[in-house]
């Protein structure tokens, strides 16, 4: 190396989180790591680094740096909130009952619709915000509070507003068929019709979608449905995410798998052969420990079969106003272990490389190596094991999200 | 009313949390609020507010006010971490055989006794700052780590400085029945000695606690010696609080009780006969749902007794290194509700009025009442039950503390 870099982080360890290297962290004792136009060029050995004319270094004072994190699924664009169902579910009314009784997601699509774009922009920022003081520099956000053209389009481009008025990386995904619409009951097979007649198309044209999601449970839409969504978002190109095996066995994961989904989402309910398939197909098992918390399941996603058979795990908030107002991806590592069995290392791989994964960036975010985004954390920790282990006083000491300081410690 | 006033709060409403008014957050819709030197001299409706004259007026945008968040038990002042020990427990290794094992505690007992004075501040600042900016206005903090006296009064000397440091209220609580040190191995009541004998007259002689609190577990020390160490605090004019019943009953919340302790905390194995006690007394249950929580334990806490029974409880983080490293109030009032079946209401009465009532405090704080220390948060919420319900982006707008603005929104 002689070249220049735009900086230099030295006197830091790093757990990469590349695969490449070893351990489940994949470390580096003594690193350096060189920028260069937002992305990491070098990262190695400090003693390997050679000549470089930095701009700038970074001196790490001795602690850690990691990947930035990445929150893969997150509903974080809403109308009001439901502070009153949560009263009413400790009470004991079931999420699957609020929802039939017309509340639960309804009330929201209610409040999404009425809304302007400048006042879910507004809540949404603070929930943002949130996220990214913790150290989450890539963040998807679905829609699927609208249930209709235009208020689908609104969410979608609150999203994309987030993401100029924001330095990290929103991908946004189109779920229309997140619920049934109360002008549609009784009719779910004529929403669908809606959805790939008119919505994919009109969102596909804004380009305001990077993927397209489902919610294939009891609850929700069938597979034969799901299937029809998922053709139609190849068909323009849009790769397919599903909310699968959260209430039951639906067959959502296999079908999910069948069709080369970036990932299915929550999965309590696989089956062995579901996660042979989603092993074979790549698909990512998304673990959501918040909402299983807030509904008080009792069932786990089975972590040690998806261990054993490689299917890769990613973490995620699923921040959302009724199954979980939990806006802490950290906390959502502390849980991953605590509830799921999921060890540190599994956990800081689930918010970041796998996370990534789940989102199709894999080969550009979620890891220190080179020619990837340099959405970098330094943290004032002895092991990364500390980023599961504690929630609330620890934050990042620095945010640096493509190349660029968001805040300095 | 036609004094001064130094400022006044208006256009908002108000959970009090004053069981003189209706409901369980005892609510003023369109409230004034009126401070001088730093407590507050008057609260209503604003109709019936009068002539007054304030420096300043605080407009709350129709937000809510409630009183500043009380945290009435933590051990937040301590050296090092144990997110080795974190890993292990997720392999299966139970917090008891930790502690047989010579892990646990004495590892935190290890580095707290090496650890400078300026060390475990600058540890537990941040761990301070973090409840701080959730609203916590008052805060108890342990020692117990020390297990010494020099290092007992250092931690105590820290707790000291941090309530120099810091606008809000900090109390300290002798814990030196926490653990058996290494060196007194089999000799628990020769360190019961120590403790009667030395260090509780050296620790009331430089006013260094507030209160005195022991560990009566099968772990940690029998009824017989926890009533040794309380008839001193007694003699000293010190009031108790015991670790009671969090592994088994041990007689420890019966104890509580027949001594008049402020609070029993734990209390998840807790009698019928102990409730009875309690209620008479007048002692609290603190409830710690972070340690039920991170311990994976199974025996609730009898909530539905308690509230039978009139028994107030209070919510806190039980924040330390070993089995709740969540330093995080708000996250409690959630756990509360969620792990233990409390209402919102509940949970905010169980971190204000409660809170401060396990603290000897309740004549000053925890309500919006007349003459209370002037505490308040100002939220930009729709109604209290979203303080429970929501946990990340949701934060203070105003966080006053004794009458002083410490974070503007
Ligand atoms: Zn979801
Ligand atoms: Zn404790």
């Amino acid at each position: 190396m002689s070249e220049q870099c735009d900086f230099l982080i030295t006197n830091v360890r790093a757990a990469t989180m590349d695969p490449a290297r070893a351990g489940g962290y994949g470390v580096i004792e003594d690193a350096a790591l060189a920028v260069v136009d937002g992305c990491i060029s070098w990262i190695g050995e400090r003693r390997d680094l050679g000549d470089l004319a930095p701009r700038e270094v970074l001196d790490g004072a001795g602690g850690w740096i990691t990947p930035g994190l990445v929150d893969c699924h997150t509903h974080l664009v809403y109308g009001g909130h439901r502070a009153g169902e949560f009263a009413q579910r400790l009470g004991g009314v079931s999420y699957e009952n609020i929802a039939k009784g017309g509340g639960g997601i309804r009330s929201t699509v209610r409040a999404t619709r009425s809304e302007s774009a400048e006042q879910l922009l507004h809540s949404a920022e603070r929930r943002l915000t949130a996220l990214l003081r913790e150290g989450v520099t890539t963040v998807e956000i679905k829609s699927g509070y609208g249930l209709e053209l235009d208020a689908e389009l609104k969410q979608l481009r609150v999203a994309r507003r987030l993401a100029q008025k924001y330095p990290l990386t929103v991908r946004t995904t189109f779920l229309g068929a997140h619920a049934l619409p109360p002008e549609y009951d009784g009719r779910a097979d004529a929403y669908i019709d809606l959805i790939c007649d008119e919505m994919l198309p009109a969102v596909a044209k804004e380009q305001l979608a990077d993927a397209v999601d489902m919610f294939c449970e009891s609850i929700g839409f069938t597979v034969a449905q799901c299937q029809r969504v998922i053709d139609r978002a190849h068909a323009l190109g849009l790769p397919v995410k599903v909310h699968a095996e959260q209430l039951n066995n639906t067959g959502a994961t296999a079908m999910a798998a069948r069709n080369g989904a970036l990932s299915a989402d929550h999965v309590e309910y696989v089956t062995d052969h579901d996660i042979a398939l989603m092993a074979e197909a790549g698909t990512v098992a998304v673990l959501l420990p918040g909402a299983y918390y807030t509904l008080r399941e009792t069932r786990m996603p089975p972590v040690e079969s998806f261990r054993a058979a490689g299917v890769p795990m990613a973490l995620a908030t699923d921040l959302n106003p009724g199954s979980c107002p939990l806006g802490s991806l950290r906390l959502m590592m502390n849980m991953g272990c605590i509830l799921f069995g999921m060890t540190p290392a599994e956990s800081l791989a689930g918010v970041t490389r796998v996370g990534a994964h789940a989102l199709g960036l894999g080969d550009s975010r979620g890891m220190l190596r080179a020619s990837y985004r340099a959405d970098i954390l330094l943290w004032d920790i002895d092991t990364p094991d500390q980023l599961a282990y504690e929630v609330g006083a620890l934050v990042p000491e620095r945010i640096i999200c493509g190349g660029t300081d968001v805040i300095a410690g």
